[in-house]
């Protein structure tokens, strides 16, 4: 369908562990095991959408990591740039909040083989290959110093190359363990970024920008990041774990956009929403022409994430359509 | 309980296969896997309250569809007056919505025993022994010639016995593909119905009347079919595929009534919730003795078969008269 | 973590069997099975918080009993003076509600061990050695004489060792049937409590009081019972299975507090939401020192019981904490 | 079908609840939540296999009970004879034993409905109307004095009515507490019976005969009851609780047959075997000629209810013949 | 890894339901939802070899199919031959069986767009572009007239195309019934392939060849048949469906080699066995110099099939050549 | 029961997570998820057979080492001695095998706790206080230069206390990573053992013996490590993933004493088998006053343990009891 190239995303895929519904941690002994994580989550959302993608990681040999490869192969996701190496896939245990209580997440990815890769352990001349757009989160350069390299690496690679480039701040304080703060690493890697997604903490902790309404903030940032075409926020205004309010805007220096809010009373599953906005923006951007356009196409994206379950976003292009062509009021599609 | 003779059904039952809570298909490889079809629904549902109840159909000789007769069973329902035939059990897969993602149906039904049947395959006189009452609806008619005029037969063999025939006109535009359009195939099975139930749309398209509100167009049916002694809308107002408001109303002539509203907050499953009102209806034609009684008993079945999975209405007698009562406020009872 | 002895939980616990989701009996021939019970719940809510515990009850000689022990243990629950006897463990089937549909709950507990143990058969001054603090509920008395018997005879005690007594009325009507009424026995209990928990209701019907509002009950049952500390009331106000708000009172004589208003717009399992109120009371009573302070507690925690599964509050310290401090917006912990 | 009456079948029906695959007790909190009982295995199994049948119990009036004659319907079973009375629904624990872990049963069975019933509770001329044979047990007498008494009434019944009875001796040492020993019980009722049903050690402890082989023990069995057809005996000799050899023999004074043996290598559940022998016996007799076909018809089907999951024989005719016909080696049916 | 060109198969996949476990047809409302299919198996299996593959067929535009397709490229099968058309996906169920109860296929694939796709809808040479090898069953020109001539078609353009092509008779009589003769129509297809796999009683009723021993008959199809390479046969000695005995044999006019016999006492599951032994035949035809080496490999790939749920032997290389190493004695890797 | 002071275990715990049934590795998203660990598997089953057991480790602080310790104390084991410390909990993925078929371990527990801590972290004078028997075995020396130290050190601690010591050789040649060969590190600790438990690679890899029958070979490691009073072990003769023989031996330099053999045709899982032998051998030393005794005794139980899923031996005495009686042949228990 899509006449443009591959959009690459990288980063790190781990293994998702999940009790059943709504319970505690190991309250019965089983885990719903799939797989998530920023950048692969964008890939997939891509891919369900119809737009080529590819997903570039490091992996270790061994069966689980051959499944999440065939995972994201179902997909449709192009996983021939994945390297495998020695190391761990890393893992991370989330249980799914109701009404006062939060989703609660614990990590278990130190010492991933993403975590241990090298500068130049990545060709990045092959897996940018064709390809029309980088996305990239500040996650990769938290893990460790050597994926902070190659997360550079790559944004320096595309932007040679021609190729869009996107980061989405997502601020994670407690990875950043490897001896330098985010505002030290972050500004260098977003200078070579096309579009910046991020909500107002992430611009002041992750690139140092003092607090502000969205578009003040927003502004400051592309003042002081002149390469950036836009900066995109998504604004949630969570009522409990499982009721939220969800809209986003854009500020491209012209404009000044608010998307449509939606309210969403029946949260299924909100990890990866933030991902599959950017997988809706980076797809309109490739797709349609205005940006108030590619703003709502983003945001109906992301606000149907909250029903799929898993962090990847199952959802068509055909149903953004109907959601942006008045849907969303549950009438069954027979 | 009952000294009314059976409710007879006649119709289409389906295997319906769904994914576990809210995945997509086959998100992960089950189907939860039950039975359904809006006339089986309806002598479900009846069984349930204590209404003696017989489905008539065409099934193929094969282990699933002898499950299919035993889950009738199950409730009670007589199955004597059910063919087995060449041909197939139709199939429905059915995807649960939530919040801005709409429920999703996807039909494997052509070629099933019933769209097979031809007149005569039923024994009408048999079907009927005994009945009070026989249950049709629009689907029937829609899925092939023969079966459309099965259906017709059927009316007409229960008119002639005196026997109060229903009919819930649930258009499913995607599954009239034989030929004519349901203006030229319902009106004629219409003159043969006591209670005819659907909504402004139904009428419209398939009994070509011109649009109008409620009370306006349901009196421009009663004008057009004066054997008719009532139409019955249900009206459902969606907020989103997991909260709805529902109400009904009914034009008997000499008044048009409508019921309370319910605010269902936490849909757990709305198929078959059209079929229970229907289901209610009958079941208060026959053991009560006014309109908005029984109007009132068939919303509130109706809106207690949101809340249960599948398509069937496994709620009783005590549990409608309950929310009648005042109900529904979420007090358990033990 | 606790420099106070154990709080002794005395009564029944049972085999809890439960329909998956939100499906009628055996729609699918499986139950959830898990254990539950008024008293057992606080000693388990009471072990999650850190607070040390001790569950007495009387079970038969079998893998199942064994098993329930075996899930006591797993809390840290102290289950040392659990005795083993003839009879058997008592049964409990919930269905959870949804919207409209209230939860129900059917019991087959006749004949539990406990129900025929006699006084004599708990050695209360080994039960209740270096306790703290002894709780009871108002469900023991009704199911048998014997049992009453004992509940007395363990307030007794504890009051003559100088430990506080804790008493959660919890009217089950359908449960007296043993030849006494429960305003009959109940209040001789009640001389020995200091904390007594309960809603209008119960202190109508268990302890003779006059019909009032919550503050003018709770203080004419002070006067009643210049014995009692404190009253404390739970106050919900349901909007349906799945929705409720949820607040608390505490008359301590001179003062009437009453607690923020929590609304829970997602039930996932209300059951033993009473019960962990009563538990949070016992945690601030021991580890707070104001009743406001405490009432909030208890409020706080028996909100976040509504988000879990089962009868048991699995819930900690710090995730009460958080809610106390501003939390319960939903936003994932990290 | 069958131009003979429906077979009834008298006992008790039990919720039976058993752990996922070959799990210990609550080693997951779950239970697969079926029914079984001796007798309504008969009664099931003979309708499976397309004679009708009947199953007469006393059960209470609760959404289980209502469950259990649900499932009973769902094979055709007339549960008309069925009657509701205070008490609760028995409930028997079965964990699937593996290699050298046996099976384990543990039966919560005291103060169920059927065991308080009374002679008289059961109208035997309006159960035995039609009826062309009645099954019993040695189970049901030895619950409880009142029981004995109903099934000794059951069988006087049916000989007056001139209707075949076929009793399995069954014995369940641990259930005989109510004051008699099964040597003081049953001979009586087997004075009305025509086939009996029972290994070695049946007819020593419930009837008094002195040790012996199988033929000769047969043998003189027949001589002290004058009025017995025939005696059976299943023969096991079993490997494992996975593993098995099974066949049985049949005295009917004139011949002494044994059948065909079939090694069991795999077994998925035992349990109820024994009950689809005694259907595979009455069956033959009402449909068939000869001993040594009976005989063979019904180890075979019993043959086969080893590797069906559950109490209750889901075989059909095709498949009995099937198998005696010389099938059994596993190739797949398409 | 391979330096050989995707090895296509060409066939009809279908949705497989399967019971839970050893259940029966919906002894509980749940399917085990995979997909599986003759020749769709045998492109699965060599991709799990690390052999490139490719699958060609025909199915409708619906979700189901979407599903189908992402799991065929999750194990990197190449899709991209797949033609969406008209019709629905065939369907198939199948129950496990154990011991004397046999597995049971109930087929559901009339009106399957393969068995609709006439001559012309697929584009041979765009299908076999670098191919190595084409599979085709005798299952698809059973389906219907134009899916066999399909079949033809596709055999000639690879013959014409150079490739090798394999051919697994695999008789389905149950499924020939649109007007001729498996002998009338396989003949002609079997001129065009190189290796033909099939046990005698299918080279007797899809060949027309006289009854013989697996030598005599195998030799006298490649007389008749000079365009063979080689018969392979697999030799199944089935004791119950658990237990079977397994080898192969292969003729290739000079030789008459007969595997390795592996007794095989617990199977998992059967079906697809045999697509698996013609998976590891074409892999070794491709990998492999000798005869003897290639039949032990199909025959040991074949025998690890059995210990797979599902249609597709998700085995790899190393598991097999460990197999073949020696192993099969159930050591743990760790 | 036990008059003896607790048996401690000493080693690391780990999350396993499983496919569920014999699927391969996520064929479906979801794992089975327990804990296991050979010291820890020691430590439960000496707690369900009723003699007093402690588990000394370390875990990180997390709700899923939480999980383990809630675990463990639902078995009774003591977890007083765990210490919470920095690191991650070792992960474990097991498939289980059947028929060819072997079960595959993938391990995920480097940088674990227990593999991180250092000589000093455990206070060996508390954690050995009272305490009968320490139990370790050759898997901590593996997994860190400093677990290797504290194992040393633990059985230094416990030989100065006068405390048994049981040590099995485990040998796991991927986990030796650290610098060290076995042969450079076990020796050193066998000197402090009193029974060491292991087959004849364990002893010629771990050791350094020379190659050798059992009797020869442990007798020659008797010679070599005067300290020992009995050598153990295992024999295991595989015919597949589903079936094995299963026997034990002892050398005590006065006796070479050799089990029972079982054979064992249905493997539910094996994992842990070992372990099993291991708590019978030292519940028999504590129990029992002969080593013929105490080597059925430990065989019996490990025997059982192939039947039961997990890593867990949920064995009773009683059940041990019955085997050793003439058990095993699969009547069931009632």
């Amino acid at each position: 369908m899509s006449q443009f190239g591959p959009v690459v995303a990288f980063g790190e895929i781990m293994l998702r562990l999940a009790p059943p519904g709504y319970e505690r941690f190991l309250q019965t002994p089983r885990f719903e095991a799939t797989f998530g994580g920023g950048e692969a989550n964008v890939a997939v959302a891509l891919a369900a959408l119809g737009q080529p993608s590819s997903f570039v990681t490091v992996l270790p040999e061994n069966p689980l990591a051959d499944a999440c490869i065939s995972e994201l192969r179902s997909f449709g996701v192009d996983t021939s740039g994945i390297i495998r190496a020695p190391g761990r896939m890393g893992i991370y245990f989330v249980e799914q909040g109701a009404a006062q209580r939060p989703s609660k997440v614990v990590y278990d990815r130190a010492n991933s083989c993403i975590a241990l890769a090298k500068s130049g352990d990545i060709d990045w001349s092959a897996a940018l290959r064709k390809a029309s757009f980088l996305h990239i989160t500040g996650i990769t350069p938290a893990i460790s110093e050597s994926a902070a390299a190659l997360a550079l690496e790559g944004v320096r690679a595309a932007k040679e190359a021609g190729i869009f480039v996107s980061c989405d701040l997502s601020l994670r304080k407690n990875l950043w363990k490897w001896g330098k703060a985010p505002v030290d690493v972050m500004p260098e890697i977003v200078k070579h970024v096309d579009f910046l997604i991020g909500g107002g903490e992430d611009l002041e902790v992750m690139l140092g920008m003092l607090p502000g309404a969205a578009r003040e903030i927003t502004t400051r940032t592309l003042e002081m990041f002149p390469n950036l075409r836009a900066v995109l926020m998504t604004m949630r205004e969570t009522r409990s774990a499982s009721h939220t309010l969800w809209a986003a805007c854009v500020n491209n220096r012209d404009e000044f956009l608010v998307s449509r809010k939606y309210e969403i009373t029946h949260i299924v599953d909100r990890v990866g929403s933030g991902d599959s906005f950017s997988a809706g923006w980076i797809w309109a951007w490739l797709h349609m022409s205005r940006y108030d356009e590619g703003l709502e196409f983003a945001t109906a994206l992301s606000c149907l994430k909250h029903s799929v379950p898993g962090d990847f976003c199952r959802v068509t292009l055909a149903e953004v359509n109907a959601l942006l062509a008045g849907g969303g009021s549950g009438r069954v599609e027979r």
